[in-house]
């Protein structure tokens, strides 16, 4: 299968894992919007990174609160 | 492999072929930077619509130029 994993990257640099299995990744505006290949989602406040798909890897980051 | 097609979204919602085989795909601003499974690579003034990895297909949209 061709999901790959998506993470938050945190300020130190390491990972923290958001979804696993991630089919769909839908941008709108700052949010990302992450679907499994189950139907599971998860919507982040978020701008995407960089993806990795051979490495099975989507790295976000998370976007700072305005207010 | 797991690699993905990335396309161009035209206005009339046609699909252009920007780069096969997509192995990474880094957000640089309003440009997105894709390098193939081969290290062949492009930037495309776009932002990231959709990314379907079952489907193998990333999506992009033309950002407009300001000037």
């Amino acid at each position: 299968m061709c999901e790959a994993n998506a993470y938050l990257v945190r300020e130190d640099g390491s990972e923290e894992l958001v979804l696993k299995a991630v089919d769909k990744l839908t941008i709108e505006g700052d949010t990302v919007h992450l679907v499994d290949v189950f139907g599971r989602q998860e919507r982040v406040r978020a701008r995407v990174m960089t993806l990795a798909l051979v490495d099975h890897k989507i790295l976000l980051e998370r976007m700072e609160k305005p207010q």
